[in-house]
């Protein structure tokens, strides 16, 4: 195996790239802008989904799915909605090719013009509110509360693998309300569940917030998100949740009987999250050796490795081990293939990002022990084989653990806060990360600032300290502190 | 609940769509030819698909994900693929819409055309062997062993909910070989994977069998089939396992480096089954008060039932039985709903075809009994609480099998040897089913006889007698019988 991945230093945005082709997670395709998911790639999408789909049913929700394609006329129905996404799509003007009677291939048969064109759903409030007309009428209809698991497709000229492709895999929950408070309620509920999952299953911390009105999903009244920190010092916006107001009841006439009896718009939320987030966990954990998984999304928590090869005395000890780690649901894997030396194996398995290695050798067999190495800190003990599964289990705990406080002491200390803007620019510049900054609250000092630093308002976090002061740019008077960042 | 299921007998096909539409498995969509599958199919689908996709991995597969768009230019790389595929898809010519200049809505902006068009995928062959060319050098590199689940697109004019979509959920494997051996092993292989799970988990029995070269798919050297019969006589392709040879590996130049260091082109499988299975989960058992489903795909196995309505003790008991339920791995639900009644109640579950429901009412408590009704023969029991969970755990797998034993009876006698076209004529309009006869192996004679009958050669069975005889419509020498249908 030929290594070779940049260090994280020399250039950033490289090093990533080549942890992601180099440790078979994604790959460009052949139309451009969309990506191949390797299987490496779709295994860590596969528990991410996995866990996610379990917190949605424990909140209440099920899951549907709705077509692909979108009438074009539907996107024009939200003002808002239309304006932000029709830029971006994929247009389907025809239903069929024909052999090419002047060459060798196919074209487009003329003949199979759609009336209306189709558009392949950047996001799906559109076709899902059309439905929800038929579906809700009364009260009792409600809440509705589904999620979709689906493909979508924004098209990106400037792609990165996982982080902006064209077509991306994600979630989308669409949720019907009768009450305001009810829909703000739902929409601050599912922000919650994706901050516990990026914390406790991905062990990256967030910071849960606001949008600023600039920032918002194109047809929401609020939307809330959780921001993350990469190790370059810039954002990633993790996951979104909305609170849509009445605009699509307003715009597709759902409307429901109260108990009552009188009519009235629904209210609704939607919220999504998507491959970015593998992006996100490769940018908040690896090292220049390659991946860092945090154990409870590995698809192998465990590698065993004899050294340097397998025999029956290092098999027999294997097995009883990989018994023991199993019964305790641990996943764990032996790679005893016999023409591969163990050093190779290593490389190897720090590149996939495998929580713990155990490393067995004669000699260390004639001892009662193994040779334990976690990824996260590359520390190696030597462990007695007896009790061999326990240890492991509380060592799978504190890697997960070590992850997230790593990732939250390296966020917590990017956080500046300033109180004009040449200190804003040199935070930025020098340390990166957030900075909190009084901001006058208009879009146009917002978008000034983007154009002097390149930083934008990530988010104004959630219960939020309300503090008199005054705006960075302008001076003029604030009520609260804003998190800017540069960011993904 | 308004039930009006038109029955069975009646008008089969309206049935059928009652079934889907009331049961709310399936809409249409505002998109012609495109359909919303519900929350309560989407479980359906769900736990078909975890099945699938542990048996999948259990034979060694991996996930991963392909993308959604294929370059027009791909499809015409495999002759027969492009013939069997192009004339039905959707075709992208543009990336973007922009506000009408003249009116109110968005038009396609002109000036947004791309190159080359982007084909929705409605298989995806061209665009993963694209890639395997990447990824396959040396015979180190072989099996390559992937599947991927993934909406697909097929330009359909006349519909049926699931049996017949243009987009439709699937699930297809795309494997490499070194040898053409290990390439058939595999296509067999997962033809028994999928006829497996047909028969053990759907309760729906099929038979095996190889595609005539007329119904083969479009770039196969042979395509396995399970084709299963439905309650009106017609069978249903369930599932299909295609041997494509090397013609992949052709079209798109694959080649690999040999044990003896000698180049050689790639052999190739791929297989798939869709949400179809659920047309055909419906049509093997279910009736005309609902659906009937097998007690392991369904998502909820036991519902009960309080009667007349909850009271406190009704709760408590309800409460030791749902834990002893859930303890043994038994998927339960409570309706304690205190505004509906039972029969209201009694016909919402077997609508929805949950396998079992109990029914706790004051009278059989004080004789410390619940009444246990079965969805599949609607038979009723008194059984006591004290060890209701062992007796429906055993009742849940009684139905399972008594719903297979059923339809495979019901199939078995819908099996006619003919010897003469008349026979041939008679059977299929007197009992429907699969009519086994003799045919000469010519196309010209497979469709004069879809011509005359509107059956279609479903297939030859896997390890098919070999007897001498005479094709029933042209009396030419004949080898071997083939099973006709009219066909889904």
């Amino acid at each position: 195996m030929s290594k070779v991945i940049t260090s994280k230093s020399e250039d950033y945005a490289q090093w990533y790239n080549d942890l992601v082709r180099k440790g078979k997670l994604a790959d460009h395709s052949a139309v451009k802008g969309c990506m191949i998911i390797r299987p490496n790639g779709y295994a860590l999408w596969e528990n991410m989904r996995n866990q996610l789909d379990l917190m949605f049913k424990e909140t209440g929700h099920v899951n549907a799915y709705f077509p692909l394609f979108i009438p074009k006329s539907f996107l024009s129905r939200e003002a808002d909605h239309v304006e932000g996404f029709a830029k971006e799509c994929a247009v389907i003007t025809h239903y069929r090719l024909k052999n090419d009677p002047n060459g060798q291939g196919v074209i487009v048969d003329p003949d199979a013009k759609l009336e209306e064109e189709l558009i392949v759903r950047p996001t799906s409030e559109t076709i899902i509110w059309d439905s929800y007309k038929n579906w809700i009428q009364s009260y009792r209809d409600l809440p509705l509360k589904i999620n979709q698991w689906a493909n979508v497709v924004r098209w990106e000229m400037r792609t990165r693998l996982f982080l902006r492709t064209a077509e991306f895999l994600w979630q989308e929950g669409h949720t019907a309300h009768a009450t305001k408070a009810e829909a703000v309620e739902e929409a601050r509920l599912m922000l919650d569940v994706y901050a516990k999952f990026a914390e406790e299953y991905m062990a990256m911390p967030v910071i849960k917030g606001i949008k600023t009105p600039h920032e918002r999903f194109a047809g929401a009244e609020d939307t809330y998100t959780i921001e993350a920190l990469m190790q370059d010092g810039k954002a990633l916006q993790a996951g979104t949740s909305h609170f849509l107001g009445q605009n699509f009841a307003r715009a597709f006439d759902v409307k429901f009987m109260n108990e009552h009896n009188k009519e009235e718009l629904v209210w609704a939320t939607s919220w999504g999250v998507s491959t970015r987030l593998i992006g996100g966990l490769i940018m908040t954990h690896s090292d220049d050796d390659g991946l860092i998984i945090p154990p409870k999304l590995a698809a192998t928590q465990v590698v065993v490795v004899p050294i340097p090869k397998p025999t029956p005395e290092i098999n027999d000890v294997v097995q009883k081990i990989e018994g023991e780690l199993k019964a305790m649901g641990i996943s764990v894997k032996y790679d005893d293939d016999p023409k591969a030396r163990p050093g190779f194996k290593f490389a190897e398995h720090e590149l996939q990002g495998v929580p713990i290695r155990i490393g067995i050798g004669m000699r260390d067999l004639e001892k009662g022990v193994v040779e334990v190495a976690r990824r996260d800190t590359k520390a190696k003990t030597s462990v007695p084989v007896e009790g061999i599964a326990t240890y492991t289990m509380t060592l799978l705990e504190d890697i997960q653990n070590n992850l997230f406080n790593r990732a939250k002491a390296f966020r917590d200390e990017r956080i500046t806060v300033v109180d004009n803007f040449e200190d804003f620019k040199t935070a930025l510049e020098e340390k990166g990360g957030f900075i909190s900054a009084h901001w006058d609250g208009t879009t146009e000092t917002e978008l000034k600032i983007k154009e002097l630093t390149k930083a934008t308002a990530r988010c104004i976090p959630i219960d939020n300290v309300q503090e008199e002061g005054s705006c960075v740019l302008t001076g003029k008077p604030s009520k609260q502190r804003v998190l800017f960042a540069k960011a993904y």
